[in-house]
């Protein structure tokens, strides 16, 4: 029995709609436990006893929000004492543009994941939309490697997330779990 | 009378028709000399002579092409004499993907401008298409900040880059080349 | 007459010790002023009326402490004015480590910059401490070049910084106020 | 059984010798098999029947070497027919700064690892030589956690490498190796 926790903040809404497709593609793996925690109620027992621990936030002015730094911060006690060491780490990120400055909150991710001595998986997708077969409709239209990247129009709610940013989430989130048990077999 | 030059590789095309659009930008700005130079003949007497020179490459594997990097390998010689500091640098990027890895070279182009003692300047450009009233005509469709992205379609040619693209690219060398003769009047 | 802003955070000293120093290097400059402002006590009208500023940070978990990033989100009212377009941007960190994360940080800063439509300057200074000749009295001794880094054992306060290290700030911030003198002139 | 391969390059031996130390500890591994192969002499057979991969690379001009980086382009193959999806990856680098911009080099490893769809796995150190207990005998005396950073005055030869860089290089290889093994029981 494999732990995952998604571990999120989200400020209007769009990354907590993709923390949840993510959470859906975790618990679609049999033998999984899907944690889905936002920043402001961290269970710290929960989060040190999963197997896996997935970062979500927005891209804010080019990296992740202050509400999860705080909380990055704040894991500084687990690092202090290795309890993440070895668990496998992988992370999503919103913004309003197509490419943006997601990539600053994902290497953020990385580098944390990093300090706390995990194991970093990406979305093992190719890039969709890339070529001229391509539409906006498939799986990883964005072309992300180092993590889940969705994106919303800065005038929409939740509604202005492409489907196909759900399904891949959902692809995301049971890659990580699958990778998560493959570990821990 | 400031002097402006674009290093760039290109390996099937697509960067260097966005090194002419930039090359044209830089070009509109009164009292501007625009070398456009691919790095595989390079001449270092007019580099080190630039009061401003613009780094392109592909994004290949998420990084510069290594011929770009074997070029900047060689601008060693010129960090060793501080022969670029001081110098405005910038850059841009061209990959088949919305989003990609384009940030990696990027990213690199400020670390070499760096080690250089260079300043560097991005785009200046808000983001385009991000709003449900853009569009992929908007200037900075993808909503680049540190410096130039553009995308193609990995199966087209050339005729696969959007015009606008292109015209980001030419606003983009014209704001380069502004800056460049401001810091040097 | 050009005006330059440090804004910074710090945790336990360290790093406003460090902002003292470029503080000082920056007052050094004719014709300038220097303002040194905490994170927790911004005046935005003075930051918006600064031709420079400085970004600090400690490097916590890998990146700008949570309290500098809540400030960087706020500075989105900035943004969407534009009000920061074509300042000089700098930056500078400190950790216990000789090298640890502390690029995260100043790649976030140089990211910060972008977004915000800054120009962004670097040390300036070849590396120190990095021939058989050198020694930790050198300046740059950590061999910084996108920003300033200083460093000083975990388990000790400011006295544990090195002597060097202060010297180097205040070089530092002599350097960016030239910068940002020569851009306003 | 687990394969691990090392693939390096080095221009003046101080690489090469880290990369025989790291090689050390992945063998010291029982039923693991250790090779060490240059970016001059690539063996694609070899590589891509890997279970682990570590990149190693100098830092030069802030990134991995351009030899390196030519050898990261021809990967595309690897990458499009995904033949290196869900191998360990990890990776070291050396430079003649305590600093310098030996994140760059790591960084650039780890987006190469996202892109070929490999797993990244870190030091698992805790930082040396960050207290005032602390001396330069420490393992991990950098402080690196996304890969291995090893330093050596410019104007040495490998006998200017720490010792406390070979022993922290065999214990990276030796963590690296394990994970390896864990991955595939």
């Amino acid at each position: 029995m494999a732990i995952v926790t998604i571990v999120y903040h989200s400020g209007y809404g769009h990354t907590k709609a993709i923390a949840e497709a993510v959470h859906k593609g975790v618990a679609s793996v049999a033998g999984t436990t899907a944690n889905l925690m936002a920043v402001d109620a961290v269970d710290w027992d929960v989060l040190n006893a999963s197997h896996g621990i997935i970062f979500g936030s927005p891209t804010y002015m080019g990296g992740p929000s202050g509400q999860f730094k705080t909380f990055a911060d704040a894991s500084s006690k687990a690092w202090f004492t290795g309890a993440w060491k070895d668990k496998i780490a992988a992370g999503f990120t919103v913004s309003s543009s197509r490419t943006g400055d997601k990539a600053g909150t994902l290497d953020y991710f990385q580098t944390l994941a990093m300090q706390q001595h995990m194991l970093w998986v990406g979305t093992g997708m190719m890039p969709g939309n890339n070529s001229s077969k391509g539409s906006e409709a498939d799986l990883n239209r964005l072309g992300a490697a180092a993590g889940l990247m969705a994106q919303a129009n800065a005038d929409q709610g939740v509604e202005g997330i492409h489907e196909s940013d759900f399904r891949t989430a959902e692809a995301f989130g049971k890659r990580v779990a699958e990778v998560t048990a493959r570990w821990n077999k």
